[in-house]
């Protein structure tokens, strides 16, 4: 057994070597348990910042993360488990729209989502705007109504991907947020924890979105969809223009409402577009055809007929006060 | 006022920009007093190690660190006050030599010395090796035996650039200890707070030392000279070739006996040369001549006279055993 000690690995990133799969184990698994002190970490993170990593360490990150805590093992649900992630933006209702069309098109919607970061929402915070609207539930709940409906979502749980979460907060204060390499590592670590089998990635980028120029939003995209083909989820990324809010209204009960609207085939030309591009590309990893026209157009059927509408009602009534 | 916040600074650093005096100030003093926490000074430190600063931001940093503990007042001893200080290496006893030559040619000798850092043993440690010799004195003995005899070395007290002490414990164990902005900034405090008015620097080279290229030795030495001249303490750097031990016997009491042979001018040729060379230096900042070859010879002469190993004896017995 090689001694693996964590002076030589911030040594090693600070002179700009690889560090192996195993010493990246080593950290992230000392570092969890509270065997490594935040300052060593810290120390650490700003030699990755700066040094940057290589694809295949950025993978080792991932997995070692994902690893962390639990793993959600989505076996029992039927066909193929696409998860979406967005790096986020101001008025962000796309998963709202998105998740109950593609379930009323038969794609499995099993969905841990985030609370939001910063000053942007996440999907479980907008869902939360619903009375009695319940996020907060067991994994064998969750897993019940997918296999029941089709669709349902679900507050991540505290130990998905426990070290990532651990590593966020001591990034959010040593000035280590903006890196490449662990703003993809801890995106997918948590998608992969979550149990899904391929994902779809909206990198927002524009003045309100954390990517502010087109390449170093085509960078993140990239390097995910690397880590993807690494672990064996395949994984897409969409670049989506965030320099002005999306679709009309901000703030979380104002953006349910939104949503709905969008589902009653009455939204901004913005939001629908980005909702029909993602879902065609949801449907081709799902499994449900590859021609990308058709796709949008299935998209824009079930908009139409309201078919998605249905199951979001469906949906939040399933969910909803017991 | 100005406000100012310690991740704001780490994100300077981290993307090359130049740190104001403020920020320095700022970050050493809340630091010092446990306002900032450890990671977030980790990563500031491993900025700084990869990033660099400029000689003004380093100056800063050594007078903040010089000011975040007790600045020894040594104005009552008549003369300039010139200490010395060694980056340190295996056998090197020059101190032991050189202190009371110096004292026996009139120049006053009031050195606050440290203990040990990694292999290589300190002034005081070797000293301590004299049964009874005491260190541990006060400042008042301290000053009046520079007064009555004029030499002195005592222990370098706790809170003599206390910010350093902390921040060097945690470069220790987070991989930023080799960084020529920090290690010429940590020694430059010390001398600063111990009241020095004139410093002399042995930059020791080679395979036995931290600076194992001529290089970085010399840059080590320019960073250090120019910190002098920005702070208005004159400060001239030898570099001497570590790539063997100095003299013939490495140990604390061997070390003793050795320097006590070259005060008797039974020394090792190295030895000698490192003592006379470093010693006409002294003599220069002194103020006690400009030309090194005459100050060579006094440095010399009082070997052969024997005056250095007299003042030796008579400093030894008035630290001794009360």
């Amino acid at each position: 057994m090689i001694y693996i000690n964590i002076s030589e690995i911030i040594r090693k990133k600070r002179d700009q070597e690889e560090l192996s799969t195993d010493e990246i184990e080593f950290f992230i698994s000392e570092y969890s348990c509270g065997n490594i002190p935040d300052y060593q970490a810290a120390s650490l993170l700003m030699a990755i910042f700066l040094n940057g990593m290589s694809q295949r360490e950025i993978s080792d990150l991932t997995m070692a993360m994902a690893r962390s805590g639990q793993i959600v093992d989505l076996s029992d649900i039927p066909g193929i488990k696409v998860d979406k992630h967005s790096t986020g933006g101001i008025g962000d209702k796309v998963t709202l729209v998105l998740m109950p069309i593609l379930a009323s098109l038969g794609v499995p919607i099993a969905k841990m989502s985030g609370r939001g970061l910063g000053y942007t929402q996440g999907t479980i915070d907008k869902l939360e705007s619903i009375p009695g609207f319940r996020t907060n539930i067991s994994t064998y709940e969750f897993i019940r109504n997918v296999k029941d409906i089709g669709i349902s979502i679900m507050c991540q749980q505290e130990n998905i991907a426990a070290a990532d979460k651990k590593l966020y907060a001591l990034r959010d204060v040593t000035a280590t947020v903006e890196s490449i390499p662990l703003i993809a590592s801890s995106v997918m670590s948590k998608k992969i924890a979550a149990g899904a089998d391929k994902i779809l990635l909206e990198v927002t980028c524009g003045s309100g979105a954390f990517m502010d120029t087109e390449d170093r939003a085509r960078v993140l995209g990239e390097t995910m969809v690397n880590i993807g083909k690494q672990v064996g989820k395949e994984t897409i990324a969409v670049i989506t223009n965030m320099n002005q809010p999306l679709g009309r209204f901000c703030g979380n009960s104002l953006e349910v409402v939104e949503a709905i609207n969008v589902l009653k085939g009455k939204g901004e030309e913005d939001i629908v577009k980005v909702c029909c591009v993602l879902g065609a590309y949801m449907l081709k990893l799902a499994g449900k055809g590859d021609n990308l026209s058709n796709n949008l157009k299935l998209i824009q059927k079930n908009i139409d007929n309201r078919k998605g509408l249905e199951k979001f009602k469906e949906f939040i009534e399933r969910q909803g006060r017991r």
